[in-house]
């Protein structure tokens, strides 16, 4: 495919007139052609108008169809090839593996939102029929199901340049719930934007759908995202990213004259909990394991584990020492942009300077002027984390910091200051169990997954999957952006009184010509 | 009972010091014995307290606990007998059998929950086996439950001084979500919630539950609302009152360092669209059931009907010769506080004084001094009614404007710019079934629940309600304050990843040892 720099504005493309951004090759420093034109306020405004167009009809697809669409959009990313892979390769320092691993998942998680739309379990359709005898007043027929919210924004991540950015999880979770979206391509990855965005585009002309279903837009800056999420035919937002980005843009769809939905993921340290017996047992092994999670793809997964916490002792001690050697043996890693690297280093350099933390171990340095981050490990005592506060933020990237606390009390004092999280992980052994137990409660409070002897950085797409998590990993602890249950949210309920059986849903008609699951009068029944 | 004016902290009560409130009989103007002791910062700071530490408790119950507990408490309202019925009625005026059916309702909905309970599917469990020879990767076992929020803060609403209130729709779910409850009681009805609250109290104390799981205190302002809702130990709130009320604690919801849902129900017109055929049929039918919707309780619920939309001509005039005919008969209804009453008389004044609204009927007016209503009926121009926002706002009470629209379109222009609805109405004959299939997707879009040739005042509690709708009706359409799904408001989903069978809940254990339905591997199955 021959990258153009355009925007895409419904079926059509065309060149922005709001400054121009260009890849830029973090491995070599080199900046890639084409240039790709910005998007304007009106670029917006014509995407939201195409987008409330295409809704009514989009909507209103059987959502066989709407299935069809999704795996039409996989079909046509698949159908760039090599061309895709190196395209990413080139814009984001990422491995071929991990790009050819990430493209599967993309496809992946588009073709299970069509088994989902076939499932109708999303629907959740519920009847309570009429019991028109009832004293001393008749009940209605009163009938139940989900329906879209409307268009949805979604801003492409920088660390999953395909499956968190134009089609992923958001992209294929709104479409799957009957949502036009309008992609704010993140300008780190423009050419690979466009490369996924021509193939949904080309999927919605395959499939015949109103061209407003999708469109995409590139910008560098914050007021044409602004301008889009405060658009009010934009009724629910996806977004991957900063703390302070995320924030910013939930504060606009909040202040907007009708608020709507903003789901941001954005920041968690993802604490290890390494609990006694499995210390006992196995801390040499446990070591090499959590750095090979720490420093894969630069550590820069949001689900990166950048705490450890344990009790102080020799078990302990063995622990980081062996963390420590891996770590000095990782190697440089291409950071996805230098901006990123820039602020890891950042962060790096002031875990550091502070007094009462100690620095472990530092990974290998890269060449001078590289965009290579350079993996490091900390320690501090319980006492001094639960005293610094800016210990507990995220540097994102390979950094991680041991938390030596003096007791079983104060490693759980750690644990109940800790910040919302998308993952805890534990490291326990049997003997462990009635510890792990006792802390299992707090932890659920804590954090949207809880995984045992092993690492957050693996997040399947799964029907039991929550990438999620209270407030700061995410800005809606109600829900997940990863896995099937992510279409939830962009639907609401709406309920139907005594409708005729001409005017229901086909979902809700009494005979369920569709065969879903529904809760009648209160009881889950099967097709 | 004796009533105290006392708080209600866990199991203690004692008597606030932060101003006094007395009930007032609206029908009497009667100041109601005893005072009741407003609460300061520091008593909010004690619920807080004691319901952080009596969640970790009463979450970890068993359902079949938590559901006993819900019954007890509509054991123990019921016990109160007709001494509760009594004060309830002096406190609003409302009559007897209204109280009588709403307390039915009360303890209906508290038993409805004990169900949901017992049935487990408010728990969405999902269960994806490990595939440990899968290629590339083994997949981890993942599974996935609902866990309950942490407290929450509950506002009792003055039109639903028992259904709405202490023991109402929004403590029910919270307490069937595994949450404490503090509840703010409305001061139009401080001894019906003391009488509740003390029913609630008692029902704690005879299942044996930490005295933290229900506060409740006074306030006739808005600061000790707000440090309510601020407290960092409430992690959600329900609301139900004024859309300026609600906003204002909504600000303070988003505002904190960790944001919190907010589920406010605040404001509602609940069109009824009257279909042509329809209009042509029985127009005379439909015009004394609109009026005796509208003038019901004075008017003074969520879902009364404020807007008539039809498309003007002979059949509309019929339409509104006898709807004024019955609003003229309809007698002067003492409404439930002063300053009710005074809001809704300035409402109904400004809509006589507006030049392009025709007065149609007032109904009997009240002795002077007293706090009655005098219903009222309004006619306007469709594209008036287009020109003007404040023709959409609501006056809560029984009034309500008849839009004539010119034609169909210009119907569906006044449809299209609906604010956000509770509930929308068609009346409708088989012959307007086009038309209606027609306006579906966009009634959808605007309100929580659309019914068929009936009035909305009627909110049955269900399985397949929603009260709730877009933004402005809540703060939050994608949920409901009434009816099974209510739960949901405060849940949110934690995945558990590799978990050790023994450490896993009951609903996640492999043998389902509380038959619970469970989505395996995506395929939902019954237990």
């Amino acid at each position: 495919m021959q990258l153009t720099g355009e925007l895409l504005i419904g079926g059509d493309s065309r060149f922005g007139t709001n400054g121009e951004i260009k890849g830029v090759n973090p491995a070599t420093g080199q900046t890639l052609e084409p240039a790709f034109g910005g998007a304007t306020k009106a670029d917006v405004d014509q995407a939201a108008a195409l987008a409330h167009e295409a809704f009514a009809s989009y909507r209103a697809l059987p959502y066989e169809t709407r299935a069809t669409f999704l795996e039409a959009i996989a079909e046509h990313i698949e159908a760039l090839g090599d061309d895709l892979i190196v395209r990413v390769m080139a814009e984001t320092g990422l491995p071929r593996p991990r790009l050819e691993g990430e493209r599967g998942r993309t496809v992946g998680q588009l073709r299970l939102f069509a088994g989902v739309l076939r499932d109708g379990g999303f629907l959740e359709a519920r009847v309570d029929p009429a019991q028109p005898d009832r004293k001393p007043l008749p009940r209605p027929d009163l009938r139940l199901r989900n329906v879209p919210l409307g268009p949805v924004a979604v801003f492409g991540a920088s660390n999953f340049p395909l499956a968190f950015s134009v089609a992923g999880g958001d992209t294929a979770s709104a479409l799957a719930a009957g949502c036009p979206v309008i992609v704010k391509a993140h300008p780190a990855h423009p050419g690979t934007s466009e490369m996924v965005g021509r193939a949904i585009q080309a999927a919605v002309a395959s499939v015949g759908l109103h061209p407003g279903v999708f469109s995409m837009i590139h910008d560098s800056g914050y007021e044409v995202s602004q301008a889009l999420v405060a658009d009010p035919r934009v009724k629910a937002a996806g977004f991957t990213g900063s703390r302070r980005g995320g924030l910013a843009l939930l504060a606009v769809a909040q202040g907007r004259p009708e608020p709507i939905p903003f789901y941001a993921e954005m920041s968690s340290i993802n604490p290890v909990i390494l609990l006694p017996a499995a210390l006992e047992a196995r801390a040499e092994k446990i070591a090499p394991d959590f750095v090979a999670a720490l420093t894969l793809g630069a550590g820069q997964f949001c689900t990166n584990p950048g705490l450890i916490l344990a009790i102080d002792g020799p078990e302990l001690d063995a622990f980081v020492a062996a963390a420590g050697q891996a770590v000095e043996a990782a190697p440089a890693a291409v950071m996805l942009t230098p901006g990123i690297c820039q602020a890891f280093s950042h962060g790096v350099e002031a875990l550091v300077g502070a007094p009462e933390v100690t620095t472990v171990a530092r990974g290998q340095k890269g060449a001078d002027g590289s965009h290579t981050g350079q993996a490091a490990l900390f320690s501090v005592a319980g006492q001094a984390f639960l005293a610094n506060p800016h210990l507990h933020e995220e540097v994102f990237g390979a950094a991680s910091i041991v938390v030596r606390c003096a007791d079983q009390a104060e490693l759980e004092r750690v644990i109940a200051a800790l910040e919302g999280q998308l993952t805890i992980a534990l490291h326990l052994e049997e003997a462990d169990h009635a510890l792990a137990a006792a802390l299992l409660p707090t932890l659920e409070l804590k954090a949207g997954r809880i995984l045992v002897n092993g690492f957050g950085t693996g997040v399947e797409v799964a029907n039991a999957m929550v990438h999620g998590g209270p407030f700061p990993s995410t800005s809606d602890g109600r829900t997940t952006s990863v896995g099937t249950l992510a279409i939830a949210r962009f639907l609401r309920p709406v309920s139907y009184q005594n409708l005729p059986e001409a005017l229901l849903p086909a979902e809700l008609k009494t005979d369920n010509p569709l065969g879903v699951a529904r809760r009648v009068d209160g009881k889950l029944k099967l097709a």
